[in-house]
């Protein structure tokens, strides 16, 4: 016998290999994923497999105790110097002597998958543009001088087949100490340009570099940005952090940053480099927390509103303040981290930033699209990312449309009298018991309700500050569906509701959630102001969905996926009393948590979503809300709350809603109901 | 009649096109090199041709007065605003109503050749990788959302066929307000990437631009940083520069600037800093006295040794200190110019540098075989850059050999007793009457001899300071040629040479030039010293030259090339006489100035010239002399002076040298002869 079956696990794959080949040879000659940094020479300990021995009745093979050549000295050394879980073998030394059957355990192979932790379970192949290799490297030689580059690429090519290679002087300054320490052996980071450039060196170290490499998620968002350190060779979230934009202090929205711009002379370059300077910062303190040198962070990948995309690239952004709203520059760029100041980043780290759509549907909104794949959806799917505008997508493997919409900061809790950010002390949870009209409430920071024992005490420290985002939503919602409020978003006074909590504030009402001016804290209430701040905000955001549904010719959508911080906290059932989001089963309405991160994520860790979702965005069709006079008809249409019911068949089945009559003295009853919670 | 007949001067090209074409247009469809940056546009004045008018027999064509179309109101416009040379057309505004010939005048073509002033007739034809186009943009449209660099991106490719298109911040940034200040009509200056990356918009003007293009040339010598500023559209010289390299307070030579970096860590950095600020300053003054923006400066090509190259791109040069001499990299480099600080340029700017050959034969060689192109050579060519190290080609078309030799800094004044740098004042020429021992010579700075009446007044303020290089090299073969000097390089004493100004120094003698202590001058002398210094040197010249000979297999060569800018000061026949070259005929030995200087502007013009060169550099074969025994062979052979006559036929056909005898108390005439001075 001079060939051996081999089945490799879970791939399933399987052939016939010469006797004596080593493991790892015969995963790469039958396509197996099975990673190897140094290439087979028993020193990076990437290639360990789980060999089987006994009867595989499963696969009609039965494995001898030596089909395997014995335990060697290499791996005996790597073992008791580094430890190796029993039972494994190295794949380069382990050699084939009969017909086996080996498993790859899943932190052996190259494109391992990761697991997404948000609640969609789709995964993450691993293939970074950035990827270690360890490569042996002839010496110079007098009589056929060439630089030692040169022989570097060489080696690159006849090593691992990375055909041109290219290096910037930061390392060509470290090359030559670097091979020499190394004793002609070198690992290199090599970033592969899927945009056509030729492979890059980004990094040498002398011998196996075993400090990992990394990468930086951002997600430049108008009040906060952050970032997720990632490992790029597992994809593993090593560290995470934010921080608020320090460009807040120019202007908390997007167009009064725009407005500074255009009235500042400079402006916008003191908001370039204030965002930049959060980013060194931030990039900096993440790779403390995971305890890593900045510089081992080789790429970074940006995602961004329109705006915030051309401040931080160095563009004013005036011409994004007024129709046609033109981009400098719509595609996605791959450029040195250097160009944008981030110091903090390895020298040659690399920047990539996605496609922006339109001139209001930004780089976050593609990063969206990239982590939801509305694209590769059977049933029709529509996407909201909520946050001071709405990026909304709608579409399925047919077509995909997007539109931007001007909801205002309301959702974001500015703009409402009680409102604030998602801070600890903030309103986030809100019932008001339809008999009593009662309030109960939780804080962020505090995990329980107003009403439970102890809540006093557990947040006397915090204090109850403000309403936040999610928290006036269910505010206005449970206002309605306990008759506070009417059809028309008026608020009852204490004579047709029923409540002393609803007070007479000049002309108009305000209903009363926490007063703590007793204890020197804040009087919390919802005045119609509010309520009006909330129906502008979710009509903006309703007509822009009607709007891609009208251009589709749909009434409805099959599910409904929330996007955005903000998202991740809205309740479903409160959204849809508002009238938010178009009608859908409740159940059929998710979070995707912080989805344009996670789509910076996914083009940090593998290349080919960065080529996959540059062709998506050319084919996304974009809707201008701006110029649509449906936009206008469908704005003005949903901004009364009853739609919510009378509209939404789904809703329907779970509340139902009193009208509060203005004209008799007396309280309506709004009953019992039954209540989802 | 529905066609013409149409026949371009001077390159003959001709063909029928349709009544009404625009010249241009047809110029175009012919392949004639007609240049134009606005396409056509009446904009730019470019295509400016000259029309015939008459029989032009030798065409066989009759122009008649109306065989294109009378001049119109844009050409009118033009002319009485800029001024137009009579009887001139522009292309793209006169069309052909009939049989037409047509006169393309040097300047309005694309390629147009720039003829060298150096002495060789060569012609560089105008291709710069860098090219300015003017371009028409549509407006943004909101129902077709894209970036406006998409747009400029889909113009440049519809107006100028280039297919793909990139942009760094620094143009990002221009781009909006520069396409709205020039209501959709910019200028862009492009740079091809001819190692394969896309082209690059460097810079973006609003309307037509008009400033011109620039590149600087800059040869980064170890004694001195020249600099030629290069219009990009002609090839013009605009302004030349030269300053000190401040490297020099680190060492006066190469090795001295690698054992400072040896032995003070960050001493390179320095080194790097110095190099970069003072080509910086020089960038600055050339644009000052050319009277241009420095912005207006997009490429720069960079030519030195190795041991400047590596300083200059961040290297630390200690392996170039020691066998085997091995490189960081030899490829030619491309990369923007801000990666290695040129601050002072265009932000854009980009860098080349040329390729190395080996350890010891650097860019600066690679740019002399770019300027001399032995590989197209008949004849048999050696060509010796000349400097602490030389650089020796020797090849034909069949095959190009190189090497260096440690000459060392004899050759530039350094080393010497009374010996200085190529500067006011110091001994350029030098010739000794063979009857009377007395010298006459002249200095830098002074047009006369020393014997000539009015010298004294003329050189009061500048003063006798000492011998330059070419200086010493004719002071040495003057006195072997009138005997001062024996075949064995010894001095005689005033009983053998019979004359006074041969005086005793210690155990040797010293031959009197010039004395002006008794003006508190100096006493400028050639030791015995300095005799063995410029042996060395020149032995090593020759054995290097010898050695790329034997492995050509060749006892001769046709022709002598001496380049460098100390090259061209050398008197071919002093240089014989010494035996610094191998035998040629005097007439066949040429000095091509600074050919490094000329191949740096050479990639700089032109595109085709880079890709040519580094084909070149990797089919060079090159010699390490370090290695070779023969070399020392040479060495030791050619330390004597009498072989100048005995092995070079060519040579004693002009001198005769007379043999001092140590022997005889009485002098030995050497006798009147020919003189070719």
């Amino acid at each position: 016998m001079t060939e051996a079956l081999v089945i490799f696990t879970p791939s399933g794959k399987r052939g016939r290999v010469a006797l004596g080949t080593p493991v790892l040879t015969a995963a790469r000659q039958l396509g197996v994923d099975l990673d190897s940094v140094c290439g087979g020479r028993g020193i990076c300990s990437k290639c360990q497999v789980s060999p089987g021995v006994g009867d595989f009745a499963k696969h009609g093979v039965t494995v001898a105790p030596d089909a395997l050549s014995p335990w060697n000295a290499v791996e005996e050394r790597y073992k008791s110097k580094r430890g190796m879980i029993s039972g494994r073998r190295l794949g380069c030394q382990a050699r084939i002597m009969g017909d086996m059957v080996i498993d790859v355990p899943p932190e052996s192979q190259l494109h391992r998958q990761v697991v997404r932790k948000a609640a969609s379970s789709r995964t993450i192949e691993m293939d970074p543009a950035t990827r270690l290799f360890y490569v042996e490297v002839p010496q110079p030689d007098m009589h056929e001088p060439s630089g030692d580059l040169e022989r570097l690429a060489t080696a690159l090519r006849e090593q691992w087949q990375i055909e041109t290679i290219t290096a910037g002087p930061h390392v060509l300054r470290k090359l030559q100490p670097a091979l020499r320490k190394g004793d002609w052996a070198v690992s290199v980071a090599v970033f592969r340009d899927h945009m056509g450039g030729p492979s890059r060196i980004l990094d040498i170290w002398p011998g196996l570099h075993e400090g990992g490499l990394f990468g930086l998620a951002i997600d430049l968002g108008s009040t906060t940005i952050a970032a997720h350190l990632t490992d790029l060779t597992d994809g593993r979230v090593v560290a995470a952090g934010g921080v608020m934009n320090p460009q807040i202090r120019f202007g908390e929205d997007l167009m009064s940053r725009v407005s500074y711009a255009m009235m500042n002379p400079g402006g916008d370059a003191e908001m370039t480099a204030a965002a930049r300077q959060a980013i060194n910062d931030l990039a900096t303190s993440v790779a403390a927390e995971a305890g890593i040198d900045p510089a081992l962070i080789m790429e970074t990948v940006v995602v961004c509103n329109p705006v915030m995309h051309h401040l931080f690239l160095g563009i004013d952004p005036v011409e994004l303040g007024q129709a046609p709203f033109a981009l400098a520059t719509s595609s996605a760029l791959a450029l040195p981290a250097r160009d944008l100041d981030l110091s903090a980043l390895n020298p040659e780290a690399r920047l990539y930033t996605l496609p922006c759509i339109a001139g209001h549907v930004g780089a976050d909104a593609a990063a969206v699209a990239l982590s939801e794949a509305p694209q590769l959806s059977e049933d029709l799917v529509l996407i909201v990312d909520v946050g001071t505008n709405a990026e909304i997508l709608l579409g399925n493997r047919d077509r995909v449309l997007a539109c931007s919409s001007p909801t205002g900061p309301a959702f974001e809790g500015a703009q409402i009298s009680s409102g604030q950010r998602a801070a600890p002390g903030a309103i986030e949870r809100l019932e008001i018991d339809p008999a009593t009209k009662e309030p109960r409430f939780k804080v962020i920071g505090c995990d329980l309700w107003s009403d439970d024992p102890g809540f006093a005490q557990a947040t006397e420290k915090l204090g109850v500050t403000g309403i936040c985002g999610s928290g006036i939503i269910e505010a206005v919602a449970e206002m309605r569906m306990a008759g506070i409020v009417d059809a028309a978003g008026l608020i009852g006074g204490p004579a047709q509701t029923g409540t002393d909590r609803c007070q007479a504030e000049g002309r108009t009402h305000a209903y009363l959630i926490h007063d703590a001016t007793a204890q020197g804290g804040p009087r919390i209430t919802v005045t119609q102001g509010d309520i009006r701040s909330i129906q502008l905000a979710k009509s903006a955001l309703y007509a822009g969905a009607r709007l891609l549904m009208d251009e589709l010719g749909v009434e409805r959508v099959d599910r409904v996926v929330l996007a955005g911080a903000f998202g991740a906290h809205i309740s479903a059932k409160h959204a849809m009393v508002l009238g938010m989001i178009p009608d859908c089963p409740l159940e059929k309405v998710t979070s995707a948590g912080n989805a344009a991160g996670t789509g910076a994520r996914l083009a940090l860790c593998n290349i080919a979503a960065r080529a996959g979702i540059e062709r998506e965005v050319a084919r996304i069709h974009k809707v201008e809300t701006a110029i649509e006079p449906r936009f206008q008809e469908h704005f003005v249409n949903a901004s009364a709350l009853p739609h919510a019911i009378d509209t939404f068949p789904e809703l329907a089945k779970i509340v139902t809603l009193p009208q509060v009559s203005h004209n008799t003295g007396g309280s309506e009853s709004g009953g019992r109901r039954r209540r989802a919670r």
